[in-house]
């Protein structure tokens, strides 16, 4: 594993809501987990959401790139590994490696956030607290590879789903759950592919909150067999919440 | 705890993704949690899905009542009883107890399942198999309470939410997940309600399943300060999926 203090490793196992009819874990609830991890490394190095709430300040993922080797089965025990991965200008990254006890390889995850001003809703610059976390980060080349550049946009839709904002899609800051945009995403494609295939990497960029009562179209264009261009877009004010990529393996 | 070597204790904390804005767990997660550990429970004793399946039978959750003391927090600890609580007639029973790993309760609740034949679709009556385990059960007066009788039904909406059952939402069996249902009742309940007061006391009546692509309508109607009735509705074949009640602490 990466050489820094700040890693945070925990035991999971795979629960019955987590899979589908295969059997096997589905990636949103790959992705959940995944969060929840990160959200207990900050707890426990003392930069979450409540740490920063003082500050006015807090974290917004922006981007996530997710490879998946193998979906667990239910009941299989997993471990995730996470840690701060450095900073990239005014952006924090993060890793995540999931992987059996004996050290299979199950997915990786490379992420970017940033920090907004929660008064004025715009970007801040890490304070000198944060910044002086960077001291205690892994080496660079110790952490994972990440996929810079701009994702194509979805020119047609191919597949749609309507959605609400309801109370229960709301994370604990009261913003639609950043898992759901993933899972959102997935719905419209179609079910054969969902069951018979395997996703085998998305990447996901964040541009937008939802909010309780939002009305969203999940829209999907197939761009070439097995890969797909997602967006989440709010008709009433014409904002695109989120942008994404995928491929499944035949 | 009660006298049978059919009890299943488990241990959980409460996730990131299962609290509300008051860092406190959603009775949904709860419930989420309590289904996780009845699987487990079957799968240890042989009776699950998966063991039943050979038999063309399947359990199908018919009534649930939840009763509420406290919401534990973010990160708290808590243990999860459960086991097959006997027979009655062709339903068989199961009970839940929640707690802290002091022995503080925090939630309750009492089940009923049927056996459902997967070719005819009717109530099937339990196999000489699985009635057998009715000698390994607790004594009844070790057992939760039960309240019988009819549901009060909805007779006017005072609040409706609209929802189409998409990929996710299904469970291993390719029906919604019963534990969504919960949810969606629960979603249009004014969210002054749903942020400030704690759901006391939940009963649920499940009547049909949904399906994939269903359209749904949660319709909610006050019918005493802080006590509520809830109807999953298909216009589409006019059935109704599920009735419930639920009072909450003032």
């Amino acid at each position: 594993m990466v050489d820094t203090d700040l890693l945070y490793t925990q035991d999971y196992r795979v629960r019955a809501y987590e899979i589908d009819a295969q059997q096997r874990m589905t990636v949103p609830a790959l992705s959940r987990l995944m969060q929840e991890a990160a959200l207990q490394n900050v707890i426990q190095i003392g930069m979450s959401y409540w740490d920063l709430e003082p500050h006015h300040i807090s974290w917004v993922l922006t981007r996530q790139q997710i490879e998946v080797k193998r979906l667990p089965d239910l009941n299989e025990p997993i471990r995730i590994h996470t840690y701060p991965a450095g900073f990239l200008r005014a952006f924090a990254l993060r890793d995540f490696w999931v992987e059996t006890q004996e050290g299979e390889p199950i997915a990786q995850s490379a992420s970017t956030w940033l920090l907004m001003d929660t008064r004025t809703r715009r970007m801040a610059n890490p304070p000198d607290f944060v910044l002086a976390f960077n001291e205690r980060m892994p080496p660079r080349e110790q952490c994972l590879p990440r996929i810079s550049g701009q994702l194509e946009k979805l020119k047609a839709t191919d597949y749609q789903e309507d959605y609400t904002v309801h109370w229960h899609d709301l994370d604990f800051n009261q913003h639609l759950n950043n898992t759901l945009y993933i899972q959102w995403m997935l719905d419209p494609v179609p079910a054969a592919v969902l069951a018979e295939r395997q996703l085998a990497f998305l990447d996901i960029e964040y541009r937008a909150e939802g909010q309780l009562a939002d009305a969203l179209q999940s829209e999907v264009q197939e761009i070439e067999p097995g890969a797909y261009c997602h967006r989440i877009f709010r008709p009433a004010d014409g904002k695109v919440l989120a942008n994404a990529y995928t491929r499944w393996q035949y």
